[in-house]
């Protein structure tokens, strides 16, 4: 299934389903509103979606809706550092040994075609695509080899950074956390519609069309799995928990001149399979 | 006032005014069930909970009372690093020029009275004495002038650390955040009941009663003012945010021989004027 998360036409929250370009409105039929929800009913959950979907006669043009994050408010948003060996030498760190782990507060990341805002005490506002691992069944020491029976699917993140209050101390976190300097969306898609541990997948940034980031899901130095098992070492993770798994090489902060977002700009991460989650740039007023 | 958020007799939440060794249960007399929801009322909420002690005629004695931490799940909760000179050089880090933030999740404190958790995959834990700052009200650039208006009160915590997990990267903040590792409580103060900003306290951290951690919150390198500032200027903060201020030297990773926290071992974190915080450790099943 490739779920997404609106505004219906009272301006309420809502989860439907997409099949090509029509949504069918789950919540309409008796489902969450919201996949923060679906996901903490687990197995049950996710399979009344599944069953109400294949009976369902009734979609709405996808066209025009109002897009939400995918999770407006999970307990634990772990956002990865360095994952990609080119992106840590582009940034003059050492490729890490053991995955680098911040956070990302839910007031710092948009929905899908919703401005991302710069704000207006800083000109270096970055982006970072990344793909996101949604977990659906939680759990506290999870070994590598069962981690990916806790993923319950993936989307994508602008990790928008501004990176001169990032590197301001020895800790990311304010840098990464400006409100509405993130985005996440546009789908959730569940696992079972993407190779195991969404491995081998294309992945770009492109700022105004030019593409700036270009990898592929493979090249992460901490695969998904074991991501999902070095974040429950510390905590136990619970359903709707997101791990942001980390950006490749190209950032506007490597190159020769430094490139940042401006207003205007529209900025499209894209990860084969998954979607493509788009946002155009304005100033903070 | 000093408020309390205790289980009522019937193990649901509930908020009580201390006086003396005796509770006001404002809760059973219409106030809300969390120091949360009262925060997100503004000074309306504050002055109906004055109001509503002043004419309180039922107390119950403060005694066998189960404490729950200040506050469940505040939307955000800034941690602070190397905020006390002596501790930053104690650590081998220069003294920051700009504050030191990571964040702590809900799931990673207990309350007063509760057993910290060593978990079974590390012997470094860790203890560090703090004073919290709880914002009444909300705002973005609140400036370093007004900042002391946006503060409600303040609290103590044990910003209990897993040390090597928190030096695996560069970023601290895994370390910092194993499942009921830290506490908070046990009491909120009114900003009204202590000097401006919370200075000229004297801190001290005991382990076993034996002083480990001694000196005075007027030697923060940047005041609870600054931080405040800081913190908004990467976002809005909001009523029952929380920042936790930083912790001074004399931590366990730094002696020599170096001490760490163990089962059965006692750690209380106290701030004059503020009160005692106390737990016993107990190590993972």
């Amino acid at each position: 299934m490739r779920l997404i998360a609106f505004k219906n036409d009272a301006g309420q929250p809502a989860l439907g389903a997409r099949i090509g370009d029509e949504l069918v409105n789950l919540t309409a039929l008796g489902l969450p509103s919201t996949l923060d929800e679906l996901l903490r009913q687990g197995d049950s959950g996710m399979n009344a979606a599944k069953s109400t979907l294949a009976s369902a006669t009734k979609r709405q043009p996808l066209a025009g809706i109002t897009y939400l994050p995918p999770l407006q408010n999970p307990a634990k948003a772990f956002a990865i550092g360095l994952n990609y060996a080119e992106h840590a030498a582009e940034s003059n760190f050492e490729a890490p040994k053991f995955p680098v782990i911040f956070h990302r507060y839910p007031s710092s990341w948009v929905a899908h075609e919703q401005a991302l805002v710069r704000p207006k005490i800083s000109e270096q506002f970055d982006y970072e695509a990344e793909l996101v691992a949604v977990i659906g069944k939680g759990g506290r020491y999870i070994s590598k080899e069962k981690a990916l029976e806790h993923v319950a699917g993936y989307s994508l993140f602008n990790d928008g950074s501004i990176r001169d209050h990032q590197f301001r101390s020895t800790q990311w976190m304010m840098g990464k956390n400006f409100d509405a300097s993130g985005s996440f969306g546009p789908e959730f898609v569940t696992a079972d519609e993407l190779p195991s541990g969404a491995t081998g997948l294309q992945m770009q940034c492109r700022l105004n069309g030019v593409v700036l980031q270009n990898t592929n899901t493979s090249q992460m130095i901490f695969d998904i799995a074991t991501l999902v098992a070095a974040c429950s070492e510390a905590m136990a993770l619970q359903p709707g928990d997101i791990i942001i798994t980390g950006t490749p090489s190209g950032v506007g902060l490597a190159r020769k001149p430094q490139l940042w977002m401006k207003a205007g700009d529209v900025c499209e991460v894209e990860v084969e399979g998954i979607g493509i989650l788009r946002n155009r740039i304005v100033d903070e007023i």
